[in-house]
């Protein structure tokens, strides 16, 4: 763990370069300079009645004017309908080019609000204040903002990488505890493509992570953020390593759009497709039986799905959604595959019957 | 006129440099490096029967498999919902992020299909073929996208370089009069603000410009885009310089909003706005009063409107929408002023007073 100060890791982007504060509260939100500027602060309905009180009133203590809306939680949120009425509530509260986006909240309120952060007025300063496990380790940092279309998930969006990444560890104590478990596979999934021995030590600590034992969270999330500022750092608009991060996520968006949005949460959907990954990546001779059987375990133990819900023969949908992934260049697909357990190669073909197999082995 | 090959113009912005053609068809398009990829052709009902043909084949003839898709003609087809419309195209087309979006239309369709290739798969490759006066001088060049919400013009978008971009001269024969006429002011507009001596070359050759005559035409829209190719060179992003470039649009946007859009066009709103905004240069005492009178004049010769078309009181309408202007910070107006024609001065205060005075004279 080379560089990294647990509480304090600097995203390395030149002139758009910023800082993920770790803390167990919103203090660090007070050393912002507000000085007079507007901030719109965006949560969701889940979020704000336990946390928006209390994170506009250290924005009030940095000097903001903060105007509060809150989105209804959930997926279904994330449209450019939702984005409208936003810009709509930017325009109301007078923000100018000087303002900022405060996004409090998972995953969905991230990707939203930086999306409207990212296109108001061709783009204002936001900070991220993630609110889930998922968005502490993964969406909040990197700059991916989005909105879902009918069409398929985060197919409308921007690069805008945040001036700062608040993360308050104690909102997780409050994290009901499937998207806590949710959050989980995303940890896991930076253990397989890039750090064997964070890997190892989660697939030995499950209970503590499963007890949310604080210690133990804040060293892991502290270690995620490292690796995916790292990896943002090298490649930030997704053009070589960066691909990594979509471990699991070609077959995961395709059936969490497939269930429809929410009824599979995002991680578990990513927990079955790094299962689907896993199974191609020993089909291609890359992995072993007994590293699959493992991260099946493992997963398990974490309360993560490895199979669909439920016996379905909707491959033909499932095909097609994956071939609208944006990943997919000349309608062919393309996987993010594992070498080893903590070991991953992006780009990676994969032959029609060995996808139909791994199929017939998920589907339940 | 240094650097400048009359048609070729380079706008250097490091690895977002690109090259604005000026030819008399669409042939410049042929040299493109399509190979297999997909374009969505985005046009609108007026361009399209005419141009979107002739376009197309072009782009085939460059190896692109083009999809078409028209948008109806008019400032109120430049919403989200439209938006939406054009990513379910592209999404229904199998774009990819190899894919190109190309714009071929006037200033409308620029900025709407610029922001969907800004905004989908987090951004694609775009080439402006603007089809209009405007949109050749101003809007296709310097990467500004948009779409308008109800509360003011241009208020959501992005900046997104094209790759290329392309002007066919020839479409200009067929424009509407009333649509050319508009595009005069922009032009005008780069002489008052950085070129005296294109200034003093337009106030004498109205009877040409008029006339469309092609080798007069040719000279000034490669030194339109000459100058606003160095200043977005200077200032991608509008911290500084190319704030000049807003020109008469402060009160200009305020009015073309006011009026409903596509009633007064935009060109018609900005030669208002920049009679409006030389009175406040007037009263400030950068501008002589024979200045004023001579652009006056020169805009009457160039069938532009000088004052607002019927007698209004809707001044605080009008004053609330200059206030929403993406210049204005703190909730304080900022106006481009000149110092002289030809020199042009950004973020300047005005005294309530002076422009309580300059409406009182411009509202008919």
């Amino acid at each position: 763990m080379n560089n990294l100060n647990n509480d304090r890791i600097n995203v390395a982007l030149g002139d758009r370069s910023y800082t993920i504060r770790i803390a167990e509260s919103f203090e660090p939100l007070a050393e912002l300079d507000g000085s007079g500027r507007k901030a719109l602060l965006v949560s969701d309905s889940n979020v704000a009645p336990l946390y928006g009180g209390a994170c506009a009133d250290v924005l009030q203590k940095a000097g903001f004017i903060v105007t509060s809306v809150t989105v209804k939680a959930g997926e279904n949120s994330k449209t450019l309908r939702e984005a409208e009425c936003l810009y709509t509530a930017a325009a109301a509260a007078g923000l100018d080019r000087s303002s900022f986006i405060i996004a409090l909240g998972g995953g969905m309120i991230g990707d939203l609000a930086g999306f409207v952060a990212a296109t108001y007025l061709r783009g204002l300063s936001l900070i991220q204040v993630p609110a889930s496990l998922l968005a502490m380790v993964d969406s909040s940092v990197g700059g991916k903002t989005a909105v879902n279309l009918d069409a398929g998930k985060n197919l409308v969006g921007c690069f805008h990488q945040p001036v700062s990444v608040a993360i308050n560890l104690d909102v997780l104590h409050t994290l009901p505890e499937r998207e806590y478990r949710s959050g989980l596979a995303e940890i896991v999934k930076y253990g397989l493509i890039c750090d064997a021995s964070l890997y190892q030590r989660l697939s030995k600590a499950t209970a503590l992570l499963l007890n949310r034992d604080p210690p133990f969270l804040a060293r892991t999330i502290a270690r995620c953020c490292q690796l995916k500022s790292e990896i943002v750092a090298l490649d930030e608009r997704e053009s070589g390593p960066r691909a990594l991060l979509n471990f699991g996520h070609t077959f995961g968006h395709a059936i969490e759009a497939w269930s429809g949005y929410g009824k599979l949460f995002h991680g578990e959907a990513v927990a079955i497709g790094m299962v689907f990954a896993a199974y191609l990546s020993q089909r291609r001779g890359g992995l072993a039986a007994a590293d699959v059987t493992a991260l099946e375990n493992t997963l398990g133990k974490l309360g993560l799905p490895v199979r669909l819900p439920a016996k379905t023969s909707d491959w033909r949908d499932i095909h097609l959604r994956m071939l609208k992934d944006k990943k997919t260049v000349d309608d062919r697909l393309q996987f993010v595959l594992l070498k080893s357990a903590g070991c991953a190669e992006a780009k990676c073909s994969v032959s029609e019957k060995d996808i139909k197999e791994v199929w017939n082995v998920i589907r339940h």
